[in-house]
């Protein structure tokens, strides 16, 4: 279904950039977890325009509602709705960009799927889409951390432009990530990288990159044979965001230049557990989690929006040209990243529950 | 649900390595569809071991039966059932295997998850699993024809090890991949592909490589806004596939590398339709495709299966030693090739359905 | 899953009784239908409490407010999000009703299931949780008119208590049922149940009856064979409503009690058509819709809450006794006819898309 | 999906009445779980034909095959593919019922729905469909009796055409039921019944009936609230098996004519767990199980074969007559008993599934 995920715990995102607000509706939410409005507020903070000199400016509050399931602070295993109000309801007047297709947007291919669009803003496939997203994971991680409290999930920009981040996936803290405004673990790269963006904005440009993600302490066992391998929901959730190019696991593309003798992860016991020797695996083996650090990167494209005139045709089917403007994100990737770490919180929590469906736990 | 694959075409695999067969149950096909066994061996045999001299030796001849659904070479809209039969149901006994853990197979993980495993072989982890999905994909095929025509899928090796081989996916040909025995789109790279495989088999070694796959002549459309994206179920589909550690689109991760002025792609009216004058989107823009040719790539690990003596341990718990012994492909990608195109196929039936559902057609 | 509904056309309710609101999620919709607020809560009102003098006085407005997925009163094929705000957002206090379980009511067996449940109200056990379900229907409606304009759904009371109403399935209309406050076809039995609903209510007690409702003017084709037949899908909808006791379709019980030769319906051309000259199948054979009536009954119980003291136990496990009290009630079934027939709208939008995914219309 | 059932322990049938074969494959079933061919050959061996001198004298083996999924007699956690060989794939000739459409059979609705259908036999319609359910059901069985060992669900006619037998749901034993050829726990009443079919038989008509069933010891919690209401899936079970035309819980349609002071249950606590004096509710309370005992009833209609001769119409669309031959039942309820008890069984293995993955167990 176009705006449902998960399958024990199962989300229904709702909402364009414009009209009434955006939402979701969580199904499957075991009883009796805590969970507050300012828990899901600080997710949506994570992730909300004007949080920084490097984003974009527009100022959304984005203040949550929780409409049901939740009681004195906790579950009640019905349905959890949350919703978000819209600020612009409804523009003035349709715009130039309601009448040409703006290039590398979507506003061509729901014309060509549903032959209507939402007309003001990007409708569904705005960045504000992921608002149901982010809500939903901050009721996950409560969930997980109910059932696995150590699990722990953190994204980071590994890369803009061509500036690499180094960051050691093993020991990077939330509080290194969240020090710097790009939101990686390097504060060097993190200075250069802000220069970057900067420069790019300034030039009516715009830049991609690539997030980093971990997930620590995930028991093994997690994840199914065949179709729903945990690397193959992951890479689904992640290929679900907007501007996503690419997403690898472990060694990656790189892994594919290796040798099976350099690639494969030797077993030991240690501490009385199985364990690999190396995680060119990345923690998942035959699509279920082997105990190991989780490791994936995703790519973002440089944003669709630039303030350059673009060649471009109309609704109409005439040629034309059309110049971005307003204020954008010259980058996505400080934005992107609780949208990578709160994607995987649901694919995590999500195959927590189905594991205690099968197995018992 | 760990074995099933799409939502109005829709498919349920099953069986292990060893055992009374592998197979799939087909849901939801379209009715007086032609297909015959014939269509469906064809494509069973292009993912079968034995064929050529860079494969795995084993010959199994993985005759498909058609246990329902079908009627004088037509489709009936009820569940088709295709089984194939193992050979081996049972070794003579349980081997050094079913003992210790394989490093960077799935014995380990499945033991996690389930606490047992198919003993012999690698269960449901073992390639033979993928026969159900090919089987399914070869009727998809036929409905596919039927609704779109000249929609074309084609998938070769890109790249095996540090060889790249240069294939352009707007006109290379089945005929060319079929030409040679791994299957790429390019002889001169073939050929050096061909003698790196030896190379790496005869020193008991494995490599891997990348596999890329094109949509032709797909109609602008298909793919659902927010979790359902296009390009998300293709890379779920992918990364569902054994041994793959990454998936990228069009750009993908080299995009992450540009600015968004080298990387939007233009509209032009071309003979009365919207087309892009450059495809760095690859097909799909907002989860939706655009009518233009949808490319992706695959990256596969090295197979795990060396004739090297590894560390690991067994699985009551102690270091030990394996060897790996018989006879297994030191290269995987010619096979995965087939993989690759029908899980597109599987992907494209899927939505071309979907899209009927909704949309109307 | 718990609050889902449909497959193709596919609903999310969500909402206690008390708290935020209560509201609905569709996915799924075609895009362009022409759908307005004031047709949603047209239906809304059919449901909704203090419509007569034989209904609960309790006056909620029940305001239906479109978030998503509408715009300029046409569906843009995106999730539509409607929500209907609670007045009683929370009681002053914690009543005696949060203490003690109400016999028959799901009070006890939520707190089995969950371990905690809404302590006001009935939660999402409340007739409130049809809202969703009834604002969905106004949608699929408008669906069904778009592509059968002449598909007609109508339900009315049957029976109350030991009377029952003489009414044809293939003549009876809207207006005739409309024109009476219990929502029957039958003036005079009207009459008698009216005045049997106030004498129940006066003396505190509850009354249950049927619900018959037809379909005129199915298409034959719809419905699957197996598991997701017509009636198999209807039996589901019906039973999912609250109270429910009971479905049958066609001859039903009674029609277990004919011979074979007395309960088949003999085929025969009329007008071109297939036609049969009875309908004892009820418009319904091997699940499938053959383009006669469908007709079916549902059974609704005497409302549990009564004004008399009875036997009950307390949340912590004492024997003790409960009277009931306010405005409630006493006999479901006026309100129960918009259930019934939003329900079977709902089954019937979701096969005519089903049917358009597999055999193409 | 047109074959799928469940959600958690999820079951795929396939197969027409002729052709290869019958089955099912099981997904998601909970591994090391003991179970063997034999069991459910049993389970089989109750539902064929030729069991008795009462029911059709078609003597069909219904071997079933495992090919997947169990190793060593216990279940590895993977999909279970389970297989009937047809003794007939093809018969000489189509014959007189390929032409001709059956009264009150399926053939009219699957051309209309498909454009085309079996010619051999009912295709899906046939009885045989079941073949695939109940295998299933019996691993379902064995999944149930390692979670919760004294549930019990045991089915028995309580009504063939008028006779009614006379049955208590709290005491009725397996060893009752099985003891005479029609599956009564009334022995009297077992007689007359036997008497009725043999005579209906002789004259070439069928006659229809009601079977009960109880599921004993169900632990309280089970079933979802809303559209998943435990008695809301148990009818889309039984309304889903052939020739079913009504279903009803606990007081049933008798229910609608008591008032609330009648027919309320009122709660005790009893060896300190709560309980119902009275069991109107029939063991499900807002949908969720109370732990009282599931009582629910199951119509069958009349055989719709019939030795008589019959206005119909050819499938090109021409009035004609039709006259039943070969040998069928003319009664299915003694062969309905197991179909009842084994959907019954699937509803409550999947749902004790869903309770684990949502609350824990």
């Amino acid at each position: 279904m176009s705006s449902s995920f998960g399958h024990a715990f199962r989300i229904h995102t709702f909402g364009e950039s414009h009209g009434g607000g955006v939402g979701v509706v969580i199904d499957g939410c075991p009883p009796q977890v805590p969970v507050t409005v300012k828990e899901i507020q600080r997710e949506l903070d994570r992730r909300r325009p004007g949080q920084s000199e490097i984003v974009t400016p527009r100022n959304e509050a984005d203040a949550a509602t929780i409409l049901s399931g939740v009681q004195d602070g906790h579950t009640l295993g019905t349905p959890i709705a949350i919703t978000v109000a819209n600020k612009d309801q409804r523009p003035g007047s349709y715009d130039e960009m309601a009448l040409k297709y703006r290039p590398s947007h979507a506003d061509y291919t729901y014309d060509a799927k549903y032959g209507v669009r939402a007309l003001s803003g990007g409708g569904r496939a705005s960045a504000r889409e992921t608002i149901g997203r982010v809500a939903a994971a901050a009721v996950a991680r409560k969930v997980i951390a109910t059932l696995v409290p150590d699990l722990e999930i953190l994204a980071w920009v590994k890369a803009i432009h061509d500036i690499e981040a180094d960051v050691d996936p093993s020991t990077v803290t939330s509080e290194q990530i969240e020090s710097n405004i790009v939101r990686t673990g390097d504060p060097a790269a993190a200075e250069r990288m802000i220069e970057r963006i900067k420069e790019v904005r300034s030039d009516g440009n715009s830049i991609g990159g690539v997030v980093e993600c971990v997930i620590r302490h995930c028991p093994p066992g997690l994840g199914e044979p065949v179709f729903d391998k945990l690397e193959a929901e992951l890479a689904h959730a992640m290929m679900s965001l907007p501007a996503t190019k690419g997403f690898e696991i472990g060694s990656g593309f790189a892994g594919t230049r290796m040798t099976g003798r350099e690639h494969n992860d030797p077993f030991r016991m240690v501490d009385g557990r199985v364990r690999t020797t190396s995680n060119r695996s990345g923690g998942i083996q035959g699509g279920i989690s082997n105990g190991e650090a989780i490791i994936f990167r995703v790519g973002f494209k440089p944003t669709a929006t630039i303030m350059t005139s673009q060649e471009t045709v109309t609704a109409s089917g005439e040629d034309t040209e059309l110049k971005g403007k307003g204020r954008h994100d010259a980058c996505v990737l400080p934005r992107a990243v609780p949208m990578v770490d709160n994607m995987a919180a649901l694919v995590i929590c999500d195959h927590l529950l189905r594991q205690r469906a099968q197995c018992g736990g």
